[in-house]
């Protein structure tokens, strides 16, 4: 276990996208007005290049240019964790060391897809090697079954990484397996931590013992979720639940346009726009695009989905 | 949409065992003091012959049987769901029209596993069959993946099956996406009720709006439970969080011996006999039997899994 | 392993329909002529109320009273297997016991679904509990993991079941890994039997050692079929995948509109009408079938899919 | 399409393994003496760095190195087809680009798993990227859902691929479903390539028209499958059957072991060591080795495995 330069995570995590141009490219310049943005939305971190980042879309290059400019534009206001997961271990170690070099305050990572380990030794003994890459930073193992189809404990792995990976810090835990997800938050107990994955379901999360969450929808609807914590904290619990059904409505009303794109094209109509999604995902069609604002505005996503400090200084600018 | 007799269901409702002779028989003798022992410890209705009671693995004259032996041992004093669902729908039409006249308060029913329905469409019209044998009486559909492997939306069924099934009263929602439990819930309003079915997320279920939970480790783990709802509806989620997490020992423990004939061998450690699983269920050997025990006694589980009272009266009896 | 009264089956055995009436019961005056037919058209055997013949949507008296209709019409003239799988053993055993009463040949069972046997050990033990109620016919297992989702090994399974079902005669082998089907032929072979069960993969049945083949289409496509059989035998590999090709170009064209109701429509049109499928399978809408006939009519199925003497006998009745 | 230098592929190839050292780094020493035993053995092609070669394992610049020395030591003996599929399809073309460039004969590509292309139309253009990479080159869809998830159908694919890849020249087809493999070799005709990839199933890939089959196991048991492919052209189905049955009894004796580690250590066991597996896949224990080795040895394998003169040879070196 390793005691980050940040602290103890806290709050609303936003998993960032990465900007492309229109013919794919990582188109930079973007990256800054969308970490203001992100930041005066009251993101407490950033988790970048994961699978909303679309990170194991972009070469090795290209990884290390946009992760180093999302470093460069947070510079320090809030925590910048790095996913540098990747289907071959070296390139992924090779990723850990940059990030590090970089000054990026954590990394975390994915395990190997193609060649998914086949026993918690040998997913632990992956996941080493990754760690084993940027030895100052704290490292989050990524669990995310749905996308890696590695079904092994999480659990099971955390028991035997604390004993393995000497950086390890914690799990982004992004399943529905709440069961498991609360053994978890109870085994890490102070010296770990384990971030909560799914947004629709974060107040189940927060009453498994959750206090931070990372996810993709915390980009472009941020009162909902702030709404949802300040509400929980306060022990409202009917108004925390009236703000999740919003989150709810929200991911049911993208998700049959395809969630990865559909939610780059929500970014542009908020005014964030960071550019088409990539190969293997294709963007919206215009018309699916005006389709799904039209389904956004009759559940009335565009009032109470910004803080509204953002909203004006948004307007403003 | 139908009234039922019973009002609105609250709290716990007990997925019953059936009580099976060594040869597997059933045992109807039995049912009467475990109906008595489950009312003691607050269980505000049975839901009778589904997973938990291995309905399917019966005839159909031998769950008409246990049936009649469970709505007569209860004589009224809490409602009785009976799950009717099987391969074939004119014989699970049959299993409820033999509900209705037998005087059981609701039915519910799984869709076929082996031909699963393959649309929204014939999912509902299969359902309809169903309910149509027993027309006086609440409806219940029985959502449950992980067994059938149906993954058609929930409440895209709720949607079409209010229109075309008259005695449809709402879901038993056994599955973790807990945004379509909500959003059943939502949709279901007063007029309906949606089940939560998983008892190791009882809380997520509880924070999606849900008022009542079926589940089997409520026969056999009552006060955790109790001890969950009443910390929750305290606003004491810290309290209920900690419960939460011994349902969760309690299942981790269990799970590795085959969670269906583990759970029979529990209910024999507390004191409530209700035999051996039957095939294609193997029952525990004695080995795992005393081995488990032994791990329930490690977590402590026998000094806070029942109810003060009725840990007197059971010593007593 | 038992001595089954009829020999060593070769060649095409067929996997009946059921035949219903418009309002789902069974229509039982049209089994004699489809009989009749099937047999014309040189079956080997029959396999009755199997996957094809939607079995398990009947109720057990159905299925009694269906399968002594298939035995009665047969009068002897091929074997009939009866299919008894059930998800209740107990009912399946009852049916067994039926099957033997009124005269059939052999049983043959799916394993349970809602509950699947977890191991080895418990899938043998509920086979056994089957093939025990008819202990004076040959069992054979049927193995179709796309239907039951039960992985287990089905060599294993043989192995153990050798030695543990006095009875066993083999098994209905429905699954694309011939490695595994080869395996077990090898394993049976001159005492056992292991029936090929992928019409459009014939010729990879034969190539693994397969003798019989157990099937839905050689119900109106027994023409192909033949034809891949006696090129197969007379070495002409070249014109046996030719008719392979057919068998693949009828599947590919009925798959889209529903593979079970797609083929009771069929049956319809080449003349040997045996009503509608039953729910939870929906029958096909009238356009559908037209547009299916039409696309039959394209591959000019109705031009090689008969025995030329029946076609004669069909276009004279 | 686009005609390949070599002509059409006919027999074996190679589905070759990647030597590593003991500490993982690509041991390029090794390919050249792997390249000329594979020669002798009558290989008609190699397919480098695919699953067998453990491609997706290594960095870029690994795969670019690995490459070319396949490349240099084949020295136009016969073609050298590169894997070059990845995550990223940007890294993707870049490595079909240098496969271009160092003379390789042709590419081939798994589409990015991570993200699967969810349409034909994403995953035909996800392919069409990686194919402009190499343009003078002949393209091969690699299609393996076991690994990859991907289960879209390679027949639509490969239908719209024909008018959309110019440099398409066929699918390297590793799935059990042989109809669908028989479709796609049809629709190619002459004009395209299908190769088979399942060993254990060699004889239904061959009686599905199929006439050039890549596989991990025609390395270490080269014999077994010449054995196989001559008797079944001499028309000899009996022997064809026999040697088959041979590549099974493989199969099923290293796949307990893990099966990418232990055909690295069988490799070893016939005198062509090319290292340990590398993470994520963890190389065999001496303990699992050595019983692996017994296994073999004691169904023969190493008596019928290799082709006479090369076992001679073999034992010279």
């Amino acid at each position: 276990m390793i005691q980050p330069s940040y602290g103890r995570l806290r709050g609303l995590v936003a998993a960032t996208y990465t900007p492309f141009h229109e013919d794919g490219a990582v188109d930079e310049a973007r990256v800054a007005p969308m970490v203001d943005h992100l930041i005066r939305q009251q993101m407490s971190a950033f988790y970048v290049l994961g699978s909303t980042g679309e990170g194991i879309s972009l070469t090795s290059d290209e990884r290390k240019s946009a992760a180093a400019a999302f470093v460069a534009a947070t510079a320090g206001r809030i925590p910048v964790i790095v996913q540098v997961g990747a289907e071959s271990l070296v390139a992924a170690r090779d990723l850990a060391s940059h990030a590090q070099q970089i000054g990026a305050d954590a990394i975390s990572a994915v395990c190997p897809v193609y060649f998914k380990p086949d026993s918690i030794e040998a997913l632990v003994d992956s996941m080493a090697v990754v760690a084993s890459g940027a030895p100052d930073l704290p490292f989050y193992y990524y669990h995310i079954p749905a996308a890696t189809g590695q079904t092994l404990s999480p659990l099971a792995f955390f028991q035997l990484a604390m004993a393995r990976i000497p950086n390890l810090r914690g799990i982004k835990f992004t399943a529905p397996a709440v069961q498991d997800y609360q053994a978890c938050v109870e085994l890490g107990g102070d010296d770990y931590e384990v971030l909560w994955g799914l947004d629709e379901m974060l107040l189940s999360g927060l009453t498994a013992g959750g206090i931070a969450a990372v996810g993709s929808t915390y980009n472009y609807a941020p009162a909902v979720y702030h709404h949802v914590l300040s509400a929980y904290h306060q022990g409202n619990l009917e108004e925390a639940i009236r703000w999740q059904s919003r989150s709810q409505q929200l991911v049911r009303a993208f998700v049959p346009y395809g969630p990865r794109a559909a939610q780059k094209a929500i970014m542009k109509m908020i005014g964030q726009d960071c550019g088409p999604s990539r190969l293997p995902i294709r963007p919206l069609t215009p018309q699916a695009y005006d389709s799904l604002r039209n389904e956004l505005e009759a559940i009335g996503f565009f009032d109470w989905s910004q803080m509204p400090e953002v909203a004006e200084s948004s307007a403003a600018g």
